[in-house]
């Protein structure tokens, strides 16, 4: 793989997939004892040192955690470095998952405040007036117990919020997973609100599976995040959810996982269970042309190939429909995965965004107009921006 | 989808992923009252029918089974119908894992006796003179407290056996998974005799994941068990099982599940974890190049994307390298899952079948030669069987 830099776009670069943690929200971490917390121990140099623990049992006691994660001045600065013009910043996980009920929905209310503020307050975008450098996903509070109506009120809420477009989301639900019929009224006024939902891993798949090696984050990681999102589109797809909802609007992390690669076993398996497959309208793979997928995946035959399914998603529909080698371009969106994937050296550049980057520009099946369009303009048409 | 039947082949079609349950393997199972089992119970239509249940909680109280499941006619039959000139068959799941290790290794070595009868015995290829119609994997007795020279004993004795060119392997080892140190001195047995290793999954991925919708088997199978796989490759490649033995041969089923959309990703995360990524004598991509992967994927898009991380592996060794277009479809091979994913209704054919041997000829950078490795040269010469 070359090293080479890459030259800055003539066209907005969008970041659909980077995270911040709101000062409100550290300050809730740290306040506890258990995981998800922020913990403060001695670090190599003697000096306190501050650790993010997103799950119990992480090895190498989680990771370092520091400005990055909160300052918007380190956010700014990373983009110039990247020439990225435009992020979509949205919580990190594991959001309000941890919380009860009450409390989660009045955080959600807070911090999509913050969310707000912290947009609105950003630079414009120099050479694309009108545009300012950040935009956000808002927070639901989808915890057990929650009242539905919370979780309407805070939708609510965040159609009043001019800088916050959508919404990231887990795969919990309310307790029961994505396809809880309990989420009926929730997708409903998504849809209606016109907010993208960005759907994110966070609990991986049982982590015996992994063993016991010292093989750090890389298991539950590579693995375990992509199983996670798959196992919940492929659930909202069964559950009808995306029949019923046709316009739901719904962007999935790490390209969509293993979804791309496993959807036509997932049509044969539901071809041969005629319960389930009485259930859907379509073949499983023609769900794949009504979905976003972000372009974190690190290489371009991934990206090449998840554009495929989408270019192909359109045969499969029920009502007939043909293959469209420019569909994929359409639906795919830059994203860094920022604080997370950091360099192993602070002055170093972002070896993670380099390559999402270069993977972009190397896929044969994109021209200039169609690697545009995933670096910045889908993005921009997806949340009807314009400059 | 076209409906159309697909003409036969005019080069030998191999089929290496097709299982069998021998009449003494049914035995044992239908002696058992927990899963694995056969049971008996009765059918719709008033009279007794057997069904397999493989695991507990499984959906509709397992599948039926019936003779295609131990009658080599009816194998024969299948292949007949579909063209499929020689089958490589392998015992199905959970092969010897629920058993003791005495009892393990005692069947493993009748279950393999019976294996080269069955093949030894079996027809001559009409046209390829000097091939039989079936040849097979074997058993070894991979379950917790086998001594390890059990296993090598049953090694020593599939080497003796003309018809068995490999062993097809859970992801258990014998207890802690396949990235074992117990298990080096077998893998050194493997190389040493040249057998193919098939790796094939059975337990899935934690169930609490697919949620408690009727999706029949739809999740566990589409997903569990490709992912399966994808953590079990993954661990050997972590554990330096492919640097140690770089001979060593192994077939991934169903395509390789999910490790060719995810080892752009793997990569990065072993790059951004030093103490992983200095175990490894290569990027994790390389390895993907010294793998074989069934075309059991159901999709042309599938096989072509797997073809390309295939051509790309030699591009990320430490060495140096370049992307080989070519060589993606010399390391896949077809297979039909036979005798799972059968048509709904008896007189039917296998739809399952059809789509795998369509997707093979519809991988636009296959060209007709590639595809007659695929379809079945690969396989001849994997297993060193000449016409």
């Amino acid at each position: 793989m070359s090293s080479t830099r890459l030259p800055p776009s003539p066209t907005p670069v969008v970041d659909v997939h980077t995270h911040v943690y709101f000062p409100r929200y550290a300050a809730e971490l740290r306040a506890r004892s258990s995981a998800p917390r922020i913990l403060t121990r001695e670090g190599a140099d003697g000096k306190p040192e501050e650790r993010l623990l997103i799950l119990d049992g992480e090895p190498g006691s989680g990771r370092p955690v520091g400005p990055q994660y909160w300052d918007r001045e380190e956010k700014l600065e990373f983009m110039k470095r990247h020439h990225i013009h435009i992020s979509f910043v949205s919580s990190a996980n594991p959001w309000l998952d941890f919380l009860s009920a009450e409390r989660a929905s009045t955080l959600a209310q807070a911090l999509n405040s913050d969310l707000e503020e912290y947009c609105a307050s950003s630079p414009e975008v120099d050479g694309f007036p009108g545009l300012r450098s950040l935009y956000g996903f808002g927070l639901l509070p989808l915890v057990p117990h929650v009242p539905i109506s919370s979780v309407i009120q805070t939708i609510e809420h965040i159609k009043t919020l001019p800088h916050v477009s959508g919404v990231i989301m887990g795969t919990k639900g309310v307790g029961n997973g994505l396809d809880d019929e309990a989420l009926e009224p929730v997708w409903k006024a998504i849809e209606s609100a016109g907010l993208v939902v960005f759907i994110h891993p966070h609990y991986g798949v049982d982590g015996q599976a992994f063993g016991t090696k010292p093989n750090g984050h890389v298991l539950p990681l590579a693995l375990g995040f992509p199983f996670e999102t798959t196992i919940a589109i492929t659930r909202l797809i069964l559950a009808g959810v995306l029949d019923r909802h046709p316009n739901l609007r719904l962007l999935l992390a790490h390209s969509g996982g293993a979804l791309p690669q496993l959807s036509s076993r997932i049509a044969s398996c539901i071809a041969h269970d005629p319960v389930v497959a009485k259930r859907l309208k379509h073949d499983a793979r023609y769900y794949l042309g009504k979905l976003y997928f972000d372009a974190v995946a690190y290489g371009s035959e991934e990206l090449a190939f998840v554009s495929e399914t989408i270019a192909r998603a359109e045969s499969y529909s029920a009502a007939g429909g043909s293959y469209n080698a420019n569909a994929g371009s359409t639906r795919m969106l830059f994203g860094t995965d920022h604080p997370f994937f950091p360099p192993l050296e602070a002055s170093q550049r972002w070896q993670s965004v380099e390559d999402n980057l270069r993977a972009i520009r190397d896929v044969r099946s994109w021209n200039e107009s169609a690697q545009a369009d995933v670096l910045g303009l889908n993005a921009l048409r997806l949340f009807s921006l314009k400059y």
